[in-house]
């Protein structure tokens, strides 16, 4: 019996490690064969290059698609999209998969699933059913109406995409892959690398030996003019706490350009001596940074997903995580100051919490290949009501 | 106060139809502004380019979108879909609107609520919540997770879209503004017009004034290898019957070259003489020969529809309509002669049903313009569970 | 040393048979792998999809590229081309050819010479230096300053290239590949097949065996809006001399919306009795059919070429072929019934002429498989004076 | 009369100062309306936004043309040139212009030529018949052939326009617009404005009153992976001379990441304290800049064009500027250090040159206005020979 051929489209750095324990497993299955896509932001050096990584660990890349329209604005995002499906829809034709996996709610997402579905391939949606603020969450809800098969993270999001009118059978919860690789670093008591020497980048030279914070705070589509007032007050918080604190550049999105200018322009008014700026990092290094941080700073899932499972303390700010189910570790704030101060404060002092199997345990990688060998698969469906 | 201007995509001749009375009611509506917008198949020879009829109705266009990439199979919807996102955002960045409509549910719909969405445009679409078979089914429900408001046409509809996550006091039932041109002109008890003379067309020079049937099949874009098989089960039903019959073209569709080769490979072959063949039909005039006429044959929702209220007796053939509601006029046959030729004899036989208001009463068009000037419109939601 | 890889894109149905024999040639030459791309409308039903031809030819198909956007007007010509850069480009990007070659002047030709030149790949311009009317003009001569290699069809055409900048050694007249095809029929004292039977098509069942003429005119871009009078003037000179005749319908281009238009109202209108209408033929079969014909009729380049080698009498209708080098056998004459009746009564009349090798022997093919084969490819250069 | 409508499309920060002058002169002509495009990087902020200075430049904007694909490589140059072609279509459609404008010989020119050239719109190319070495070339003439009006900036250049088979009375040598702005203010003898002051920037702060030079040294496409060695040959060198330098950011372009990416290497090593950067500067400061200045050091056109009208010297680097028209005020050197720095020590020692007309002589805006307003337009064309 011929393999499975599973093409897996990954869009943008961040999805890499959410997906990248789930690659693996594909991979090593006797039943499947992988077929990697890598699209978009994933591909451009301004946002951090993820191919240099996806391939030391040991993927081979199927297609490459360029899709990213330039501008980082809310016209330069839907023509990004709809450019995406244009070339999509070439790279399924070629490829003949017998399934696409689309993960998530990255507003491109919906890219993927359009030519997948247009083309009667069967849609496999990862990460559907959470709630959160701004466009993601349209376009996580519509991608769950264009899917055939949801591998979902929690029993909050399985029942949530159940009520969105799918069939219970369809709808799995695998947990998240992006617990699979906070579980594989989980018991570093401490750094085995020095991110200043094998990252680069720029800004203070740092003493982060003796306790640093992590700081990622990307813009919010929908409120994409305040990003540079957003990212400020971050700014300013971290600043007057002088604490060592490594900062990570935002994802390509409308509003990035207002991020980076804001980061810019602190930098060279205000010289901040305490930040360091890195573009990227390995997912597996990025996790034992976190790992071996006092806390995580700003509005990254990582703070509600690994960091559940790692404990490590979060402050997260605005609205971009809105209504997305949190453990115990994250404290909420706004875009102001004087809180983000007094939050990162208290998070500092604070001790680890105890892991949190909230988003998985671990194995997720694994079963959803086992489920993706085993499961009947359709590209039409009917709402269940 | 400035006017609301309200931008209406319409992206293909039947849509017209749909949306027709709702164009008048925003254009006469002291607080609105139209912006009509044609794009897609209703721009096009070969499948009854709608532009004439619209302009003959006294409305101006504001923009017009070439977007169908040629070759109607499932890769070429992928990619037209791709490019109308790409066109549509255009259009929208330069018309400004403060709100824009989409239609229903064909396949090219999503470009419109993509383009609108990603852009912060507030997004009502019209005719969610209903249940079909085919891609259709996937395209609407997700145009209802993209849209913000929602003028659906029934109370079932209405039912499904809250279940599907929406506020209840963002969904309204106005009713289906095609009812409003069925009201329009079902108390015609005869044709004031002559199909042949007036609208040319070819095939058998038909005397149909002692009773006549229509038919209109499209194909199932999910079944579209089978679609010259199932509209030979049709004609061949036709046929035999030697009924006079008014026969529509299909709409532009991956299979849609298998429904109109079957039928010209039909014609060559066994040259039917009791079948005249249209392309086109101004939307009040078709309503008309319908309302004259003894059976609607296929599986057009004007079927399900106009025909519900008009009391016309209906032979839905097929999956296309699956689990749509439908009133008492509705007899479902599959794609076979035999069960085809048997349905379509017993409604020429049957008396006109009594008038139903399952999609409507008549004033769909007046409500939905009202709705616009007052409604809060905003492009930002979240799910309500 | 590895073979060189010799992308050719065609992207209509006439040009494949303009380059067939050098498919040939490239791909039994021991130092060459041939990496064939079809795109355009010779993907297409409508316009006689040129695929299946072509595979029965013994041709493997590297890549399809669907780029026609509806509409036959200027505007979807324009974007056509755009898509079809978009598209072109990835596919070169991919197959990483050593050098692409792009056929003659249609429109979309140009997609071609983009997609290559700005990817530093050596373009190779087959057919340039030629003098026409219309937009094919500026196209050729376009592609002529884009492409690095130019092989040629006439010393008229050479002398034209070198003119135009390029260095002589890099233009190289190899005569017309068409003419390979019109050598191998070119002793059919008979037809050997029955093209009734054999392609089926619509209109008069012809006695053809006694003397027949060919009719094969295509819309002139510049002139789209006059399509359906020029047409209509051939249409009732054909008619009124009421002569076997075999009538293939036209390219897609802007404007053969007209043309198909034109032809389909006087089929409906004036059923003429002398005519039958094809879509498409084999090359092979077409020039066999035009060897064995009294004339051929219209404004294909067909007549200029393969009819001069041929003998075959031509009517060339209007200003299509404006200055292009033709030979004897060539009558040119206006967009006017009268005119056209006269001189296909003359051509009907008329002994086949000499054989002319003003467009090459018969050995093109061949000779550009050498070339290409040993050639210095360079993808930069500056123009000669 | 209603007024000729001309549309000019400008897809490049310094295609604006190349054609400002003109743009004045159109929008003043009694008998001219102006439509002012602004396209592909012209947009973006990564390049130096331009928008702002066009629009406090008293001109009003008739389209913003997103169309850069993200990736600064061959291929998404060429896929940019592809959107290009699809969107400007769409605009000239809209704004059905009396005649398009396309300037010079970047890549994307040849979408603006398409894009009206298929439309049968009347095209003028400005700044044709130059030679230089890259893409350009290619560009250049192909965008000559595809034009029916030549707006030239030289003697020679119109020579070889005509040599290039335009006929002589629809190529007419104008002068260069961008010489006009140079008059403007070629009396300047001291800086009235401090350019750190007025525009930031970035890098060290020069004590620029008594001396400085400027650095504009854009990637070469065909060289494009050489981009970072060849700008780091001219950042020793100017880092060793130690003389205050302004240096601008290159254009987007393939290479230009690598290029930017050189320049970034080196200050975040080398920390150069003679260097000061800028993104952008208002054509006229720039101008005024340059003719203070002991000299430009780089390869951009505008050490050939307005350094010749305002007698400064210029050290031109490599390939970019091979084979155009130069008076005697340029030097031409290699990528090597050693070279680079001996020729800018040798320009800072140099007296001013005589001012020379070669490419105008300061009133070419207002020539092109008058010829716009009354030449005969056409779009069609036949080659002279």
């Amino acid at each position: 019996m011929p393999k499975r051929k599973i093409c897996v489209v990954v869009t943008a750095r961040p999805s890499y490690s959410r997906i990248k324990s789930a690659l693996t497993a594909i991979q090593n299955h006797p039943d499947l064969e992988l077929q990697l896509v890598i699209a978009g932001s994933a591909l451009l050096d301004r946002y951090g290059n993820a191919v240099d990584f996806i391939e030391k660990d040991g993927f081979s890349i199927a297609a490459k698609v360029f899709m990213v329209l330039e501008g980082e604005n809310p016209t330069t995002m839907a023509k990004t999209t709809g450019l995406g499906v244009m070339e999509l829809t070439n790279v399924f034709y070629n490829l003949k998969p017998d399934a696409v996996i689309t993960i998530a709610d990255r507003f491109e997402t919906i890219a993927t699933s359009i030519a997948a579905a247009y083309q009667n391939i069967p849609l496999v949606h990862i990460q559907g059913g959470e709630v959160t603020g701004s466009i993601d969450e349209k376009v996580r809800h519509a991608n769950t109406k264009l899917a055939d098969l949801h591998l979902v993270c929690s029993d909050d999001a399985r029942e949530r995409v159940i009520k969105l009118g799918e069939e219970p059978e369809s709808v799995i919860n695998t947990g998240c892959p992006s617990i699979d690789l906070a579980k594989e670093i989980a018991d570093y008591p401490y750094m085995d690398f020095d991110p200043l020497e094998k990252y680069g980048g720029v800004g203070a030279e740092l003493d982060w030996k003796n306790g640093y914070i992590v700081v990622m705070q990307h813009p919010v589509t929908t409120e994409y003019k305040e990003s540079k007032k957003h990212i400020t007050e971050t700014l300013k918080a971290v600043k007057a706490l002088d604490y060592p604190t490594f900062w990570f550049w935002p994802n390509v999105d409308a509003g990035s350009d207002g991020t980076s200018n804001g980061i810019r322009t602190f930098r060279e008014l205000e010289k901040p001596t305490n930040i360091h700026f890195f573009k990227n990092m390995d997912p597996l290094d990025f996790l034992k940074l976190l790992n071996s941080s006092k806390a995580l700073i700003g509005n990254s899932s990582a703070g509600l997903r690994e960091c559940a499972y790692l404990g490590v303390p979060v402050v997260n700010i605005g609205n971009r995580q809105h209504r997305r189910s949190r453990a115990g570790n994250v404290m909420d704030v706004n875009y102001e100051q004087a809180a983000i101060e007094e939050a990162i404060s208290n998070a500092i002092e604070q001790e680890k919490y105890e892991s949190s199997t909230l988003y998985g345990n671990g194995d997720a990688g694994v079963r959803i290949a086992e489920i993706l060998a085993k499961v009947e698969l359709r590209y039409s469906k009917t709402i269940s009501y």
